[in-house]
């Protein structure tokens, strides 16, 4: 692996997740991989799970690792050609990026949606900056449009306490007094789509998310209707993706909170969220702290998956 | 040990003096007792010796390190059920601290007193949310009511610099321009209190301390008499316990300061301060800079404390 | 090597650029020299590349390294004797620095001129601090006047890509919208007087460097006539030293930026720069872009640079 964006570059999804359940019996196995690898991690956004759980991961596989914090939107990259550098941008990203790239082995890559420009998100303008010019491999640590190392967890702890072959798994939007991205059910979707289990999308009507990461998937707007049999739900906030609402909050709903009253019509389902969660916005005090609540495994398998991709980014540098 | 708040974690103090004068000797010895551990270091306010000592006594260890900067009571955890969290508190520490806990071996956690909330202080709210909810073990790197890391720097130095079997032990009050918290001057006589030492406490009225950490110490409102025939002197600005002035300052009284003048009615005692120190407030240019201030000394056994405490929940851990 | 902070510290300039040749053939080479040696890197002003690649050549040389930021300008300590410390100053450099050296073996300082006071900035007062107050070898990662790192790493690049022994080396003055410090120009003058090269400075008037660093380099005010027969184009931009404009703009000439008009002067030259660059305004796009550009491997050999300084002072420690 090179580079790591989405669900299709982890090849064969079974397989990926078996990789993954052997890592974590003994997540020092492959110590020697990394020895004399550094691991850049550059955060243009702040972060607890990801900056801790992937320094861990490279850790783990016995990476030295170095984190540089961007300050919020402070670092401006110049990134178009021609431009008297005379303003407030005090670097061109055709420098910046390839002397990262000369000071590691392996980046990572925090960058949000702006949620004000709809293409320069959705185009991955930072992070294929990264890929274009760095000279190494990068993966995402959340970019605009994705969560590849959550969507991953996810899939792993959702292998992990699944009671049937094929689970049903419904991603359900609830509200958040803030405009987040889409960047998580983009990649849940996305992973969940390549999954062997039933997959169900219930939002109210115009938070429809992007055909590329949505694909085939069935999309239920009656939020009840959609839970009954789940065997995982999925709870996430997010923003308008369609135009002319790009970015912005379209409903703050709170029977879309998912409660006991949800829960009860599903089979006996898993609660889970990527976290940090909104308490009594996104779920109620009793569902998360329900035995059937996963949030905590969920976020320890953060390590995991960031552990298998940088492994296979390790394994194919050899 | 699988944790430490008090002098009480340390069991036999006399032995514990001894492991710390053993680490001492050569600080690398327990390095494979570390070998795929991670240390994290959480920090809710600024650090200079905490954050550099123990993390340095965790690579002696041959642990991996982490540090946690929480930006200065920015980053708001809510700690009650049932809140709608609508507001600026965008997560729940009972997700926060068990993630935290679920990418790491130890914890060490840096929190001060808020010195509005007497209460919310001395119940150490936010060292006990870790050490109930991280499931990991976890030490102070000075919380609202203690430093214990500092009080065990201070005894190794005592016991390496003492003349007698049992010296005399002076903690005074000096005074400083802002509100400063308890922890030290509580942690040193919990310290002092366990101690082969004669202890005595000397501050103006009104800047008496929690009897908790008191307990039967001899207090003596007069500096100077206090300081007659003391081997060693530890100067600290604190605050004022008491209701209704908590959290106040009572006194800028600079008689107090630490002078010649104080030091000449010592038996040539030893100069101790935990740093960083206001000179000319807490203690003149002349003293701090005689041959017998252990300031410096006293800051390089913070490396040696730390060690020691790592150790002990290492082994505990195996 | 026990200090670094100019070309002497070196010794034989043709010895250590060989040196870090070697080194930079295999940078794990000498990984048992850093085993349980600390690395502390104090940044009083922000970084990237010093950063990144001093952190790397430490890891390279197996040292545990440390990270610690000043906040801009906010630690002010103390400097003089006598002050009643009751100001917005909590630490005298007597006690902060002598501790920072109790927990490492090797710091790196980074401290810029405030360009407000000549004196204050060319006795280099924070660095020499720290050399003098450390109890530790300390080497410059950028100081007031200097930034031997970077000119050491410049040396390397041109003997890399020198096609006569004795190329033309030029430094030219460049315009930039804000004011900078005289450093980069200073040690690169420092170092191009001592290595085998003629070396020329071009910049309007005003802009004479000190003597100190110029010593007996050319000095050629007419920029196109000193690009002449260019082996190398050094770019750069600096404020005025001379009084009574220190720290000034005198010029934002823009004839001044390096195009390829005066590439076209030179000896099919290669270009270089310390980077960060301001495109158009110190070079344009057409220039830094083209394959005689080593912006980017310039940077690469700050790893090492900072590696054979770093195994020097190591094996001067053992």
């Amino acid at each position: 692996m090179n580079t790591y964006t989405n669900v299709k570059d982890l090849g064969d999804l079974h397989q990926a997740v078996q990789e993954a359940l052997q890592v974590k019996q003994d997540r020092f196995a492959y110590k020697s991989l990394g020895e004399n690898k550094t691991l850049l991690m550059v955060f243009f956004n702040s972060s607890l799970r990801t900056r801790l759980s992937t320094q861990k991961a490279g850790m783990n596989l016995g990476m030295n690792t170095m984190v540089l914090d961007v300050n919020q939107g402070a670092w401006k990259l110049e990134t178009e050609r021609g431009v008297v550098m005379d303003g407030d941008k005090s670097e061109h990203l055709l420098e910046a990026i390839p002397v990262m790239g000369s000071y590691c082995d392996v980046i990572g890559v925090r960058s949000f949606a702006g949620l004000h420009d709809k293409a320069f998100d959705y185009e991955e303008t930072i992070l294929n900056q990264f890929i274009r010019y760095s000279g190494k491999p990068v993966f995402s640590m959340e970019s605009a449009t994705a969560h590849p190392l959550q969507a991953f967890a996810d899939l792993i702890t959702i292998e992990e306490h699944k009671r049937t072959a094929r689970p049903k798994v419904v991603l359900t939007w609830a509200p958040h007094p803030r405009a987040l991205p889409q960047a998580v059910p983009n990649s849940f979707a996305d992973f969940m789509n390549e999954a062997d289990v039933d997959f169900v999308i219930t939002h109210p009507k115009g938070y429809e998310l992007d055909e590329r990461f949505v694909r085939g998937a069935r999309v239920e707007y009656d939020q009840m209707k959609a839970l009954e049999g789940a065997d995982f739900v999925y709870a996430k906030n997010w923003s308008a993706y369609r135009d002319p609402h790009y970015g912005q909050i379209l409903s703050t709903d709170r029977s879309w909170t998912v409660s006991k009253r949800h829960m009860d019509v599903t089979n006996n389902a898993c609660f889970m969220h990527c976290l940090p969660v909104r308490r009594n916005m996104i779920v109620t005090d009793e569902v998360i702290e329900s035995p059937r609540s996963l949030v905590i495994p969920e976020a320890a398998n953060r390590e995991i998956s960031a552990e298998v991709v940088l492994k296979r980014i390790l394994e194919e540098a050899k």
